[in-house]
């Protein structure tokens, strides 16, 4: 899997944009936040960005329409579940900050049984997770047979300039030797740096099940996530490893 | 504040044996959860323990009418907050689990600011927060007017065995002196050895505003928590160094 | 134990200054380092700041003679243990960047039980030890007869403007309730923070067997650790907590 | 490069059966430990394994004169940088455990500046070294011309069985992008499993210099680091990948 889109629907036009062309690249998911927001609620004398709502998840769905991409967006309670349902987007994510909300993951749950007993999950690892804790998290969701593991990275004592994260490589070695778990590896968010997307993108495919970059045609006008936001050149690089196909085999 | 019960609502007889006894000894406040819930949702065979639902509330409901100390229980989804309201139960508190749940934060914020304004509610420290991030989260829920915040330990590399979380007494310092937020220590959840739990109250006292305990009359029967949770004749002497008034003061 | 002193030895007057002071106010062991050195060998285009050397050791030597209390400084070569043998410095201490340098320690050890069996050795534990570690490091200079452990902060994900390090009173907690080691806690290093220490000391005198702060008259002017160094006032409040014994006891 | 050896000198047969199979497959440099050590120097009332002493270094000695393979082995205290250039060691490591001994670094980069200017160094990341204290170490030893420096893992909260270390890829697409230095990864250490390592050195070779293998005919008999240690068919594999170049081009 190359999943690929912008941190967040900035617009239909943004949005159109950048899923034309991670798609002709050969991405085979489209990736998008719709509910953005910040560690604080007003920054600098200006409220935090919180993106433009459920008019997203509409641009996302005509995404889908009209390009043919399936979409992935996140949510954070229960009733996001039904609103991404009621607009046909194809992949739910439960984020990195929901990750041990057992509430959440154990209504999910019960909705997919119900409605969508075939549907996936990606589930992204919370960033103190442990290994047998993402297991656990993934059972609630109904384990192997519907959820896709996501390693974004976890926190380290080392918080070098701009790596905020550190890439749990280990984690992913560990889910691939021991369980029957789909790993994907987003590299953007596990390094937080753009400089380092492209390298740990071709680390990750000698091993995972696929990445997920964050892309945007101009990464420092992103309004979130801009640093580890990649241009369209680098993820040209990077889908090119990609179909190339030499690093993802194990 | 010293705010002590069982981990969990198990029934009204437990919940008023225990409320009891931590209220005759100084207890100001009662704490126990209604919401359980296990990393897996199957153990050794068994569907994890789940609590009795809404009942506990109730129970809590009552043991605030009949002996008089207010309670806490936690929330998990915005609909937990108007339950919790439902029954009268005088503080809510974001658990661990949920607090850098912006969604959660944002919603609950707002039910407050309409129905509850003078309203305050306690917010756990999420076990991979930064402490400039919890107080971001506690912005999010109307800032030290209406949010208490509770130090109950982080994730570290060191796990020897019962101590997997390490309360962050830094933290607290640095919190009681640079912001306004009152601070509450947890060193049951931030040791999860109740063999070091007296000793950490003492070292809490000495520097916070109070600390909150987990308190069983028998403590190996406790269907959660049980390796962390004190007996009777042990909250007995940290409610005397609580009373005696000597580790509190700043 | 009351352990205080400057972060390193400037020069005489600056060393009896400090100790004479730390002395009246009741500081039973003087600590001041001789080797001092920075993770980079030039820093902004100057050279690090290594200490005034050997010369260090015979002013503290000194101090002992003069002022009559003892003092403990740190070796980082097996060298070292017998320079501070030569100027008879009461205690020497393996620091936290040695604490598992086994050669270090095996060969401190085998020193020790030949030529002063009685002799007491502080031992920093080392920023990613676990207190199973500590134990074990313990061991190899001698067992809890010799050897007094110093808890003085371990590595965090949090790093909180100028917290770097994370003082862990739950591996104090445990060490005095599951070992025989005396145990000394340092929140100078253990916060990196002046402003916190007074706070961390008074918890930390609830629980262990002392502490250890580093003091100067111009904290803003030592060359090493001076954001965590505390003035002379500021050590005076934590030697009256500490003389009227309220923290001390457990 | 490809760095392969046995964890510890156990005897002559051992070292030279191991050294001609890593060398048969490709391996450039054989590695092997003369200094062995435990946290505790009594295990289960059995003194630590030490190793065979000097004896050690004599037999990797004899490999390089008999099989034309390089040898890299540790040093933990001055004197054994003389005692390595006495046997003619062509390369010396720094091991994770004195990575910030400053006292050995500057000592030791003294005797390389005065007897073997070109001589190169092997620096393995400490496990709570952050990647700037790192550079700093390197910088303390010589700089990018001296120094390799080697990612063997750093704590992580996670300890999920077998994994106790996590390898840092974000720290070693940092140094490669930002830095001059060689880097090398030991995903044996890094990860603390054999059954991960072939997978990890896939990861790094997209990425890295080369990686460091721990390598035994028989690994559960190995007296150290057996859980870690790869059989010579897994080598073999690893060998393979790194012969056919796919995953070691930047």
């Amino acid at each position: 899997m190359l999943i690929a889109g912008a941190c967040g629907v900035e617009s239909r036009e943004q949005t159109f944009r950048i899923a034309e062309f991670v798609q002709r690249q050969g991405a085979t998911i489209y990736r998008s936040g719709w509910l953005k927001g910040q560690n604080r609620p007003i920054i600098n004398g200006k409220p935090e960005y919180v993106g433009i709502g459920e008019e997203a998840v509409k641009i996302l769905s005509e995404v889908q329409d009209k390009l043919g991409i399936p979409c992935v967006t996140d949510v954070q309670d229960v009733s996001h579940v039904y609103l991404l349902a009621k607009y046909n987007i194809k992949y739910l994510m439960v984020g990195a900050r929901n990750a041990d909300n057992l509430h959440l993951l154990r209504e999910t749950r019960k909705i997919y049984d119900k409605y969508n007993p075939n549907g996936q999950i990606f589930l992204k690892r919370g960033p103190s997770m442990t290994i047998d804790e993402l297991i656990g998290a993934g059972e609630h969701l109904g384990g192997p047979d519907r959820v896709i593991l996501v390693e974004r990275g976890i926190v380290s004592y080392d918080r070098t300039p701009q790596t905020r994260w550190r890439l749990d490589m280990v984690g992913v070695a560990h889910l691939k030797t021991y369980t029957e778990y789909k790993v994907i590896v987003d590299p953007s968010h596990g390094s937080g740096d753009r400089k380092l997307v492209k390298d740990l993108c071709r680390a990750s495919l000698a091993m995972a099940d696929g990445v997920m970059v964050e892309v945007h045609y101009d990464p420092d006008s992103s309004p979130t996530d801009a640093k580890q936001t990649v241009d369209f050149d680098t993820f040209s690089e990077i889908a090119r490893f990609y179909k190339e196909g030499a690093y993802g085999k194990r």
